[in-house]
């Protein structure tokens, strides 16, 4: 392929991903069809596929693109010369961000993660889910060094406050029909930033237990 | 409606539960259908949808079923005359007991929950969000009147306590492919309460944050 092929080749891949996701976005659901995508954009189905591979490809690619940024942040993050507390901080705001931008982002990583197709949830588990037990990993073991944290198990700690991250931004109806919130506002998700902050800080406190 | 008849219906709809339970489980998944249900028992689809009206009735009776034994220990463990922290620990043993014998409850309530159709959502909420946030609030009145908690939001602790017990429980091959540990043993299981536990009493803990 000449590089002017290989230019526009990778420009019509940005153009399907960008309508996946828009769909994505605009149906607040991962679920959506090859087929929509070409009508969307214009192109062949053909097109689509050749590009994608397949459905699951394409899955895989809007997955990369979410996350493939804030995963890059992450190792900056892990490696900045900041105190550990601070990384703690600026990592959970920025979690809860990117599940709030991404609204389809939690249903996404559950829909490829099922145990039908283990290839899949395996890439995925590797994008995904092993550079954030890494960063926490490596947090706890700055903290001990520095005597502020306690060392608890890093898979433990990133099931705790991915699930909680998770739950909150997917709480959709609950918020207005149980809790009286007009949904998640800018005002309650700094709080639940805080309130993820103060519980993370609590578990990893050093100290006895009850 | 005679006694027998009403015995004998009930005694039908609970074949009909029992058939679209087990299915669920065979499967790990809530996606089952009326006609699998037929199909399993030798009943007619006709007679299933009128025992349970539509699949929707049937995910609602289905969810009724298995929750509604846990949350009647939940509004008896908030009146026991027990330590709030006793409570608290028995509370969170069982909620992921609860998530761990229920393999398809995670992704029931999720199908359940999406806005597509606000009034099941409201249902489920009800049944199910509404008795948990409000033991929640009741044992973080217990142990702020005792002394040893300090009062957060109920709905946030909800949010944190119930999704990092879902994450956990419906991490499948992360378990396997990225921690290497064989699923959820016993043992593991264990460790994660215990380490909910202390998560969870940290955030409650009184005293001055960072």
């Amino acid at each position: 392929m000449k590089k002017r092929e290989r230019k526009s080749a990778a420009a019509t891949r940005d153009l399907l991903l960008d309508a996946a996701t828009s769909l994505m976005a605009e149906r607040r659901s991962p679920d959506i069809s090859l087929a929509d995508i070409a009508e969307r954009t214009g192109m062949s189905r053909a097109l689509v596929i050749y590009y994608f591979g397949s459905k699951e490809g394409m899955l895989l690619a809007v997955l990369d693109l979410g996350v493939s940024q804030a995963v890059a942040g992450l190792a900056e993050l892990a490696v900045a010369d900041l105190p550990v507390k601070t990384k703690l901080r600026m990592h959970i705001s920025g979690l809860v961000r990117t599940y709030i931008q991404v609204p389809y982002a939690n249903q996404l990583l559950q829909l490829m993660m099922l145990p039908d197709n283990p290839g899949r949830a395996h890439k995925v588990a590797e994008i995904y889910v092993r550079p954030l037990s890494e960063f926490y990993q490596s947090i706890i073991e700055q903290g001990a060094r520095e005597g502020v944290f306690r060392v608890v198990d890093a898979r433990l700690f990133y099931f705790m406050l991915v699930g909680a991250t998770e739950h909150f931004t997917a709480s959709g109806l609950v918020m207005s029909d149980i809790f009286g919130e007009p949904g998640i506002t800018e005002v309650l998700q700094r709080r639940y930033e805080a309130f993820l902050y103060e519980t993370a800080l609590g578990v990893l406190a050093p100290g006895e237990r009850d």
